[in-house]
C-alpha cells in the first residue's frame, strides 16, 4: 500500500488454522448457541469478580485455540490482544499466564480487526511464524465500567446495546489449512459528531461506511465480490445507517450485508439494538463464521469489526464519539 | 524468529528518519531541556482539562515529526500510538485530527518500544513504506486517573516517580536517512508479585531483566556490544534491581546502562525515583538519543521501554502487578 492508500494486498497469503469462542449463558441461549465451542453456566467464571471472570474466560480462548491448531504455547511468536477494561486487563492478566510474546491492542470493538491485520502483517513480513489474535469483553465489566453500577438496574435506552459476554481467539500460520487472510483496509478514525454514549451503532456507522467504501474502491470490487460483509457490532439502528450511507455513495450490501451483534441475539433477549463489544465479532467470527467456511457455505467474507473510540472521561468532557472500523477480507484458500 | 524464541532481526533494517519530543514544563527545567524540541509554557496548552491538554501534544508531535520528516499526512501509511489514558482517548482523538489510518496500542509505559517493533515489521513486509510510531503521557491526567484527585495534594511515597508530561513520535521509512532498527526482542509479561503501585520500578525491573538477557543470548551478544542499554522508566531503584536481577545472571550493565526516567529529571526536582509514564521515554529518546546518533556519539544502542500492566480496577482487587519490556536495537545506519 502507498501513501494516501489504506488496504493491504497480501502476495503470500496467512490461514487462520483454528479458532475458538467462548460465551456466557445469555449468548448461550441465542441464535448462534450450537456454534459457540464453550458457554459458561454463569457469567462469574468461578471467580471473584467480573474482571477475573473475563480474564479466565479470555484465557481458555486462548488457550484452547492454540490447542485446536495442535500447537503448544511455544509455537507461538506473539499474542495480539485486546478488551475493553481500562488498561486492557483482561488481555494483559491473560497473557501473564502464558509464555509467548505479548503485544496489547486497543481500537475498541475494532479490536479482533486489528489484531488480524497486524498478525496477518507479522507473518507475511517473515518474522514470525504462528500468531494468535485474541478480544473479549462482558456485559457485567462494561456495564459498570463505562456506564453504571449494575446494582441500580439502570433501564436501556432505546437504542443501547447489549455488551457480549465471549471472547475469541484466532491462531495465524502461513503453513497449514483454514480459509486464508487475502487482503485488509486499515481504518481511520471517523468522527459524525455523535454524543449519545447509548447510540454506538450510530457513532461507528461513518466508520464502517468508510472503511467499506475505501476498501472496495482500492480493489476495484463490488459489493456483491464477497458472498457476506459482516461488521462487528452495528446492531439494528448501526446496521441500517451503513445501508443508508452507502448507498448515498451507490453501494447497496443490503443482500449480502450481516453484523455479529444482530445475529448474536434474538428479538426475545431484550437486547435493544443488538450485541456489542469486543468479544462479539471474535467469539461470532471464531464459531459460526469458521464453521460457515468448513462448510463451504462461504467462500469469500469482508470482515469489518467496528469500534468506537469514547471513554466515560471523554463523554464527560462533551466530546463526540469518534468511531473506527477495520475490514479484512477471507476466502477460502 | 520461530516459536520459543522473542527476537526478530531486520534483514532489511528500516530507518528512523525523524523524531519530535514535547514535554510540559517541569521537564523543560530538567537536565534535558535544551534538547527538547518544545517546552509548553503551562501543561494546560491552552486547553480546558488536562486529558484534551495531553491530546493537543500527542496531536503536535505526531505532526511536527511528520513535518520535520518532509512528509506530508496522506504519505503516512499507519499511525501507531498509544498512552495511559484509560481507552487511550490521547491517542485516540488524536488520530481523530489526521488522515492516516490509526492502529491502538497499549502496553503501559512501554508502548513505545511496541510501536517501534510494530512499526519496523510493516516496513519490513513491504506493505508499507512511512509510520510514524507515538505515545504520550501527563501528570496531571495520569495522576488523577491512577491515584488521587490533584487537589487533594497527596505526598509521594518514597518510591513513588513522577508522571512525565511528554509526548514523542518516530517516524520510520525504508528509505532515507537515520539510524536503523536492526533487530528487536519482544516481551512476556513477567510478574514477580510486587503489589505496591508506588513502586513501579520495582514491579517492571524484572521485565527488562528478563528482555534483555533474552536478547542478548538469542543474538549471542555481550552487553558491551552497545554503547547504551536504555530503559524507559525504571527509576532509581527499578534501576538497582534491574543490575542486580542481571548481575545474578551474570550480566553486567553497570557502566553502559542509562534510564529516561532518570535521565529526565535531577535530584532537585522531588521527583523520588525519577521520572515514568509513556511519554518519558518516547520524548528522551525523539530528541535527546536522536541527536546523540546525530553528533555520532552513539553508534549502538539497545531501547527497552518498560511497562506496569495494572489498572485501579486490578489493584483494588488484589492483583499483583505484571511488568513487560520491549527491547529494540538501534544501529547507525
Amino acid at each position: 500500500m502507498n501513501g494516501g492508500e489504506q488496504t493491504i494486498v497480501f502476495e503470500r497469503k496467512p490461514h487462520i488454522i483454528a479458532g475458538y469462542g467462548i460465551v456466557g449463558p445469555k449468548e448461550g441461549e441465542g441464535p448462534l448457541a450450537q456454534y459457540f465451542d464453550e458457554v459458561a453456566k454463569d457469567d462469574l467464571f468461578d471467580q471473584k469478580s467480573y474482571e477475573k471472570a473475563e480474564c479466565k474466560m479470555h484465557l481458555l480462548a486462548i488457550e484452547r485455540a492454540i490447542e485446536r491448531a495442535g500447537l503448544h504455547e511455544s509455537d507461538v511468536c506473539a499474542l495480539l490482544s485486546g478488551d475493553l477494561l481500562n488498561q486492557i486487563i483482561s488481555s494483559s492478566f491473560s497473557a501473564r499466564e502464558l509464555d509467548i510474546p505479548f503485544l496489547g491492542l486497543y481500537n475498541a470493538c475494532s479490536t479482533f480487526g486489528e489484531a488480524l491485520i497486524l498478525g496477518s502483517i507479522m507473518l507475511t513480513s517473515g518474522s514470525m511464524q504462528k500468531v494468535a489474535c485474541s478480544t473479549s469483553s462482558h456485559f457485567s465489566t462494561a456495564e459498570r465500567q463505562y456506564r453504571y453500577p449494575l446494582e441500580l438496574g439502570t433501564q436501556m435506552t432505546p437504542t443501547a446495546q447489549w455488551t457480549v459476554t465471549g471472547s475469541g481467539c484466532s491462531v495465524l500460520s502461513m503453513d497449514g489449512e483454514g480459509p486464508v487472510v487475502t487482503s485488509a483496509t486499515v481504518g481511520k478514525v471517523v468522527d459524525y459528531d455523535i454524543t449519545d454514549a447509548n447510540n454506538m451503532g450510530a457513532a461507528m456507522a461513518p466508520a464502517a461506511a468508510f472503511t467499506i467504501a475505501t476498501h472496495l474502491r482500492e480493489l476495484r470490487r463490488k459489493a456483491d465480490y464477497y458472498d457476506y460483509i459482516v461488521t462487528g457490532d452495528l446492531g439494528i439502528f448501526g446496521s441500517e445507517m451503513l445501508h443508508q450511507l452507502l448507498l448515498s455513495e451507490g453501494i447497496d450490501i443490503a443482500e449480502n450485508h450481516l453484523d455479529c451483534g444482530k445475529l448474536i441475539f434474538d428479538e426475545t433477549q431484550k437486547v435493544h439494538m443488538g450485541g456489542s463489544g469486543a468479544g462479539c465479532s471474535s467469539s461470532v467470527f471464531n464459531t459460526y463464521f469458521l464453521q460457515q467456511f468448513k462448510e463451504d457455505k462461504i467462500k469469500r467474507m469482508l470482515f469489518v469489526p467496528t469500534g468506537a473510540l469514547l471513554s466515560k472521561v471523554s463523554s464527560l468532557q462533551g466530546e463526540s464519539i469518534p468511531g473506527i472500523a477495520h475490514a479484512v477480507a477471507i476466502e477460502v484458500a
